[in-house]
């Protein structure tokens, strides 16, 4: 028996469109690429998304239809999730900074139909064009003042898109589960692989997002979205802000300690969200410019494990609290967020750092459990270790078009990679990556490919990629290769060889040869003993 | 296009499942029927609604089959919640108030196969028994000691019940669109009309509620449920609780103001919800008792307007913040949440209890309108009346078995039967049931309105307005008020009283005083008992 309940699809549109109507004097502030702040409401913001949909649809853009997007933070960006998305159309972030060939790659694979790219991403654009077989236009997102002279065809200026079209649109009502958004990760081995999200996971994430055991945001913050909107839905606080008529603050290209931290204090930040690295330039800038915050309280932290040290000056220093999150681009995002729960009340400094260290209890809609290299369950006390499993109404069932196979087993459960202990109160702590990435400010570095890369170069029989930790981006690359006898390679020439696929930050901050790479019983790699081998190696 | 994201239905059972694994050390309170508080937790819930869903398997209970419960708010209502609804059948809440013969039309429309008693309402079963054709048994809610002398066949002790049972059992998955609840309106004409929720609806109005638009609640809070469980789902707090992990405090039968305070301050309780009637003996107690509340610091007011004086005092006396929403047994019910908003940051006492007095913003996911009598669209200025309709996931698309006919219009809208106005920053407000309104020389006086000036007054305990025939006007108001013990508030004190803010030809033409007002089983004043006993009425 069905209840008798209306059958309202939960769509992104009705987001911005109930941003429109009750938080229509809200501001978006953004720092733009042509320079000054910029700031309007989430009634132009609606309005211009409107703008946006009705350009497309004149553009012949369907429901379905793929549209890149390569851009900062930004005003327009926003417009761009909801624009597209809200038509039925589905909004593809491409991180700007992959290398050339994975742009050509993911652009063609999701067989983008228009292609917005902000000014900066300009000549990166211009150097795949070529190659992309999909893309029938190209939107830069400035106006025409703005606009550069590019080699690029069938350019078009984005203002004068969208001002060619009236608001006067109504969104279109469809199937909640129809694909809004997808976001390629770079995994470890093979190409990248797009999560496709729909308006249904998104709609769930953001709610969970407004709850207090997700990221508590309210009609009353102001948030600063550091984390980049190419990244997994900018952690879905794009839809989140809507939902609950939070101000935006958007910062553009400008990341580093001293621009962040005007934006915090020039508009009245109350909670940030964002990877370590950019919290490390800010707190090295604020130390050193002796500041303080005067209304941020709350800052979210994921990506990569947080650093017990960053969370006690945050609170020590600054009286600011560190929200430990965790997520993937299969998870879009939001797993665990790391509050305290009743029977932690009053707790010591020391225990509190301890836990708050951990990435925290799952929120509601996501089970979470640790399995053994066998699949069976492992128990909840904080010191077993097991890969994570888990499931939900906005984790991945699958890649776009079947990439890697079955993503979920027979009971629904998505294996992350990661390995994890969860304790008797239900927090998880990652302990490892079951692959060995290079977690470098954020953004991944995939051993394996560079390893594939390294061995390609005539000279080298071998090569090992490890992770060695580094002050500013946490981790940074090492490669340890194996010569042949005789050969003359050098270390200048590992790197310019890498750089002819690779972008530059994913570049190794060293190369050092050794005789020969430990291996195991079945001639795998023995990382664990390079890792020990070259824990204190100094990066030049 | 469809996404690639997890088909995970929402249903009721991952939320008692949630707290079980996340907060089950978090206590639920209750006040028995057999007298002592129990108390437990919400890990000791999660497995008794288990043993409950095993014994009513047991019982040959199926997906969809209809359990009626007659109940306060106490803890094993609470395993009915999760019991009943977890394993697909459907939780059908029945109020105790009703009369007899509503009880038996219900019970049979619904064609409940087992009925839950609680101890006090034995007897009133025991008297409509022979009238119930479908129920094959009757469980009595407590343990074997406090079993009743009974005349009732087929008796069941729930705790002999429940015990024959472990808690080794695994919730089914079904599709969220499945029935989880019924409760019927007490409407004033017709029959009781039965509102059908599904485990989707329960699931996203709960989302709503732990959100900052809607009810705020996180797992920082001990909530006390003073709004009947056979009330709407309770406001959904049961469900919400569990999603949160919020400590949860259960009065049963006993809400007189001096046993609702000593629960709020023995348990700590931080936030209360309930109708205006029960804060009012409430503050009663508070006053003559000269006490105060040490924790609670929020309160929830619905099911009818709350009356700016009664704002007023809780903020001015007590420290309390009163949270007036609007809804109804069709809209599950939170439709609206009156939040200020960031513009109204600093907005001095008069504007904002001014605002509060309204019903608010509706929360994410509900759409509102107001329409006139023809069905066009009208203002949102604050000061246009129309007909309110609403649109939603947890709205009612339809009467159980298609009573009343269709529910909603073409495009999806309900219509509430309320008359409001909703104004510029999206605050609605009732201005009257569209049965209730004075129309007056073809102007429209909002009989809640003065109803609430009226109780304003010194020495008015409660108030009724109603429409009476009138020669020239077509409708007059009067109003039938209620003074305290050994007040001397005259007619004209009254009417010099509403002078102050009311237009002349607004005024009641005749105040009349009796003893006690009717009420309805949900505690609504009867109007049609009014209007019929003053149809006569000659107006001076």
């Amino acid at each position: 028996m069905l209840g008798l309940m209306q059958n309202r699809q939960l769509l992104i549109s009705t987001m911005i469109e109930h941003a429109q109507k009750q938080y229509g004097d809200i501001e978006i502030v953004s720092r733009t690429n042509e320079g000054p702040i910029h700031r309007y409401t989430y009634k132009d913001c609606a309005g211009r998304s409107k703008q946006l949909a009705k350009a497309l649809t004149k553009l012949g853009v369907i429901v379905g239809d793929r549209i890149g997007t390569m851009a900062f933070n930004g005003f327009r960006h926003m417009e761009l999730y909801f624009g597209i998305s809200g038509m039925g159309a589905v909004c593809h972030t491409v991180n700007p900074r992959l290398s050339a060939d994975n742009v050509a790659y993911i652009v063609n694979h999701a067989e983008d139909k228009y292609f917005f790219v902000d000014l900066p991403f300009v000549p990166l654009l211009e150097n795949v064009e070529s190659r992309l077989n999909s893309v029938e236009g190209v939107v830069i997102m400035t106006d025409k003042a703005h606009m550069p002279d590019t080699k690029l065809k069938n350019v078009i200026c984005y203002e004068e898109l969208i001002q060619s079209e009236n608001d006067d649109y109504v969104w279109p009502d469809f199937d909640e589960n129809t694909a809004s958004a997808l976001c390629y990760t770079s995994g470890t081995t093979g190409n990248p692989k797009g999560v496709l999200y729909s308006h249904r996971s998104a709609t769930l994430h953001a709610f969970s997002a407004l709850s207090g055991e997700g990221l508590s945001f309210s009609h009353k913050d102001t948030i600063l979205l550091v984390v980049p909107m190419f990244h997994v839905n900018a952690w879905g606080i794009p839809y989140a802000s809507a939902m609950c008529g939070a101000k935006l603050v958007l910062p553009g290209a400008c990341l580093d300690g001293r621009s962040v931290h005007e934006l915090i204090e020039k508009e009245s930040v109350t909670v940030s969200a964002g990877v370590p690295t950019v919290w490390m330039m800010l707190l090295k800038y604020i130390k050193d410019a002796h500041k303080t915050f005067s209304t941020m309280r709350r800052t979210i932290i994921g990506g990569a494990a947080v650093p017990r040290s960053m969370i006690e000056t945050f609170k020590k220093e600054y009286n600011v609290q560190v929200l430990h999150a965790w997520g993937m681009t299969e998870t879009s995002p939001v797993g665990t967020a790391c509050h305290l729960k009743r029977k932690h009340e009053g707790m010591l400094d020391d225990d509190f750092f301890a836990l708050s260290a951990k990435q925290g209890p799952p929120v509601f809609g996501v089970e979470m459990k640790i399995v053994s290299a066998t699949g069976e369950e492992l128990p909840w006390d904080g010191k077993t270790c097991g890969r994570l499993l888990v499931r939900g109404p906005w984790i991945t069932s699958g890649y776009f078009r079947g990439e890697g196979g079955e993503a979920i087993d027979a009971e629904g459960w998505f294996d992350t990679g990661d390995i994890s202990t969860i304790d008797e109160d239900g927090y998880m702590q990652v302990t490892d990556r079951a692959k060995d990435v290079v977690k470098s400010g954020g953004e991944w570095i995939s051993s394996i490919d560079m390893e594939n890369q390294t061995v390609g170069l005539p000279g080298i029989v071998e090569a090992a990629v490890i992770a060695v930790p580094h002050p500013k981006w946490q981790e940074r690359p090492l490669v340890i290769a194996v010569k042949q006898p005789g050969a003359t390679v050098t270390k200048e020439d590992v790197i310019d060889h890498l750089s002819k696929s690779m972008a530059k930050w994913q570049l190794p901050d060293d190369v050092v040869f050794v005789d020969e790479l430990p291996h195991g019983a079945t001639g795998k790699l023995l990382k664990n003993v390079l890792r020990t081998k070259f824990r204190d190696h100094q990066l030049v």
